[in-house]
Order: structure tokens, then C-alpha cells, then sequence
């Protein structure tokens, strides 16, 4: 996707936070590249895949300067079984250490706030924000390492 | 194990049921080989192992006589996060079609009441309990493939 | 299959035997469950499946009464590419240590003889055979663990 | 690696060439980022991981400009079991489409000559060289699809 033709990142609409003390907002991650990765905890294709991936990222994060991964919490059903006391032990038991938001239901069904402002089509979802807060890339389902890695390579790289 | 030496298999002490309209107890089983397969909805190595083994296990099942998988939600630690309403989601979400119980809580200890009658050492836990209710197997972890065939296949094949 | 169906096990005719100093017939096996692992040294599928099982059924094996692997390199294309010298390195590198024959090439064709004799259809191809040299089971392509280990089982605990 | 810091690449020698018409040279490669995969037919971890990736990188690769996928083989051990015969039937049986160069042989011991060059440690190696012809990266065993993605996407964003 060109540069021009990127849509601005919305905002996060969040409940509440684990793994961070301050609320973090996308405004305050400029200048750096976000990967937010959407999921559920009760979502199989999320456990197995792309929950292991964003740790491993996350990892990998620590050791390069302008890159960080957020996780966001976006229960679209089962909405009593994924509540945030449990969405902590599972943060716990899973090992998970990066920053997830708990996306913030809406008053009139069963879509949560953030996920209807992206539009995600389900869970997992990916979305890569760059440097000026805006969607670099927006994909549903198991991301491939090697396509990953290489997008996000090139938006490190890229000059601001 | 000789079978003279196996323990009688204590009996399941239940909340509830899910996959089965009737309670089942495993006096009921007499003549049949049962595994039962205990687990936590939100441990990593149930739900990365033990779980899709019990599932290809019950799969098999259906074309042999005399086998049974039964699965147990022994909650020993983060209660409030796996309550029955949450295990449903799961049950669902992962596919799980065979009977699963809901060890009964101890009045007055984090380790339910089923747990602590087999002296389980966490989750998963597999047991094999033969035609006669006596514990033939019990094992901690995951659970060898082909080892966990030849057991039962030898137990199959035994006459009573 | 019932016993009285089962069609005898045709003899291994063999060039040559690796891991095993004296050359070993299926005859004077009699007694024992033998599992007989036919692969080609550069079949995808018995690299990734079907070696990887029979090195650990060979492992279960060493504390089982009466249950022998053996392996026939069965090579019925890219003659020259699988000789025994390649056969020979490829054992050490994977950790191949259960006997192995190398099939005995024909006289008018492709396909060896011990292939011909048992009908394979391709590799990996797994046979087994019961206590008196009778074909129990043949299956061609990737076999199920516990499947396999449940027919291996019930033949092991079978009286004579 | 700062780019100033970059060792030149040394030439390939190569005895022969296989899925390509015409020898490959890495000068005329320039302009291109090249990663090279050093590995035997024979090496378990090169079957089971450094290959798999680079099939997938060559089939990226053909959809983004400046990325060339190259193998060669260096065999240092059991020369007589992966003889170039044998290479061109596991090239067949992997599907490997990319091209792969067969390492020269030395005429004074078992390691070939680019492998001697390049100081290889064993198999499989990946080499990474830049546009200009040098050694950007150079690792020992498995290594990690987003890691080895981020800095593919950081030298291709490069400019030059």
C-alpha cells in the first residue's frame, strides 16, 4: 500500500488494560510502528497461532527501537465466557507480557467498539500501524512469519 | 500394572454435565475401558496436547466397542475465570463432543473434590480405568500417542 | 480383519540388511508382532511421518515382549539416486537403528520384488504382521499413532 | 552489521548447476539482495527447516523485486551418498524450483571450496548478501522466519 493511501489508524476504545499501568493510546505511539493484533481467548485459530506469534514478536520487539506490539481483547460472542477475570488468567497462564486492551462493548449489539471502527472481520486479526498512525496493513486470519517479518522490515527501514 | 494390584477407580464427584443428557457414573461403565481425561479449559499443554488427543481418541472410539472418553474440568486454581459458563464457550468453540463433567468444588480447599479423590498432580491428567473400575493407568503430562494406543489396545484385546 | 482371513506374509527377498549382523527372515520371527516399514530414502513422506513413527515404535518396542520393527528400503524410482552407499549414510544421519533390507531389484522392471510380492502401491507403506506370519493390517501413506498403537495392542495381547 | 563493516561475499565455485540454464555468478547479482542456503540432502535439520523456509521465501520472492533465492550444496561428509545424481532426485522429490549450485569439491580434503570461502560451520547456513555484493548476515542452523523476515524487508527498503 502506498503511503498516500493509507487510512488513519481509529482510536482504541478500551475498557480497561493488563500488562501496563497507564492507559496507552495510538496518538502517544507516534513515531513508532504498532502491531496490534486482535484476538479472543477462547478463539482456536488465535491460541494456536497468532497469540504465539505476537509473543514472539513482542520478543523480538525488545531488541529493535520503534516497534511495539499491543494486543486488544475483541469478544464478539460468548461475551459471558470472556470476561476480563478471565481474559487475566489466561494473560497469565499463556505467559503473555505485552499491553492488551479489553475493547470496550457498544450499547447496541454484539460488536465491540474498536473492532466496528476497524472493521475486523473476526478473530485473529492483524492490523500494522505505521510511524504516522495510519493502516499499513490489515489482514484476518494466520499471518505467515516470513510475509510478516518482511512488511515489517520495510516500514522500519523506511525513513520518517 | 497386574491387574490384581489396580485400585478401584473412585467414583466422579460432578457438578454438572455438559454433552450428555444424563449424569454418568462410572458404575455405569462396568464392561467398557474409560478414559478419562482431566483438564483445565485455560491450561497451555491441555489445550496444545491433551485435548486434541482426547478428541482423535473419542473419534476413534466410535468404531470400537467398549472404549469410552470421558472428559473432567478440574479447576484448582483461577476459579472465577473457568466457571461453567466459560468451559460452555470453550466446549463449543473447540469442538469437544464428548462428555465433560465439572469436578465439584471442596468446601474447603482450591483442589475440587474428583481431583483429590485420584491424588491428581495438576492438568492434564489421563486415567484408564478398565472393564472392572480399577485404575489401570494414570499418567501427568502429555501422553505418548502410540503408547497410549498399545495400553489401550492391550486392554481391548484382554478378556474378561 | 479376522485371523482366519488374514493372507500369509509374503518372504523378504533382500539384497542386503543394514543394523543387523545376520540377515533376518520373516520365519524365524514367528512368535513376534512384526511392523514392517516399507520408504524410500527420498520420499517426502516417509521423511516427515513414517521414519520419525518407526524410530519411535522401535524405541516402545525395547521394553515390549514380542514386537519387532524392521525397515525395506523399497526403491521403485530414482534407481541410481537410492543406492545402498546413499542408503547407508541416510541411516547414520537420521538415527536409524531398527534393521533395514534393501529390496531385491527385478530382473524386468521398476519395482523390487519384496514391493511386487506384497502389492505396495507406493511409500510409506506400513505392514503387520501377527505371531504366525499372517498380514493383520497394510496401510499405505501416513498412519495414525493411535490407531496404530491400538492394533498393535490388541494383536500383542491376543492369546496364541 | 553497519554496512561499511560488511565482508565482500566471495565468488561461488561451483561444479554444476541445477534449475537454471545458465550459471549463476553473485556479480551479477548486483542490485539484488541474494540469500543464500548453504545445506545437504542428507542433513535432517536442512529437510526439516532450512529448506521448508526456503521454498517459501523463493515463492515471496517472486513477488517482490530485488530478491533472489539461491541454494547450493555443500556436501563435507558421506560424498559418495549425495553425489549429483542423488541431488537431482531430491530436488524432484522436495520440489525445490529455485536454483542450486553443486560446491566445488577441494582437491585436498572433504570440505568443498565455498564452503572453505565462506568459513561455513555445517549445515544448513544461511548467507544474506546485499546489493553490493556483501555479507550482510551469515547464521548457523534454524533460523527464525520473522527475524530473517525483518531484516530481508530492512536491507530490501534500503536505499542504494
Amino acid at each position: 500500500m502506498t503511503e498516500s493511501a493509507r487510512p488513519p489508524a481509529p482510536p482504541l476504545v478500551v475498557e480497561r488494560w493488563f500488562n501496563t499501568d497507564q492507559p496507552i493510546t495510538l496518538e502517544s505511539q507516534r513515531g513508532r510502528i504498532v502491531v496490534l493484533h486482535a484476538f479472543q481467548m477462547l478463539c482456536p485459530g488465535c491460541v494456536a497461532n497468532a497469540i504465539p506469534q505476537a509473543r514472539r514478536l513482542n520478543e523480538i520487539a525488545g531488541s529493535i527501537d520503534g516497534l511495539v506490539v499491543l494486543g486488544i481483547h475483541t469478544v464478539f460472542e460468548h461475551h459471558a465466557a470472556m470476561t476480563p477475570v478471565s481474559l487475566e488468567a489466561f494473560l497469565h497462564e499463556y505467559r503473555i507480557t505485552f499491553p492488551v486492551a479489553v475493547d470496550h462493548a457498544s450499547t447496541d449489539g454484539p460488536i465491540p467498539q474498536t473492532m466496528a471502527a476497524y472493521g475486523f472481520r473476526g478473530t485473529p486479526s492483524t492490523v500494522i500501524i505505521d510511524r504516522e498512525g495510519r493502516i499499513a496493513r490489515h489482514s484476518f486470519g494466520a499471518e505467515d512469519d516470513l510475509a510478516l517479518g518482511l512488511i515489517l522490515g520495510n516500514l522500519l527501514s523506511a525513513r520518517t
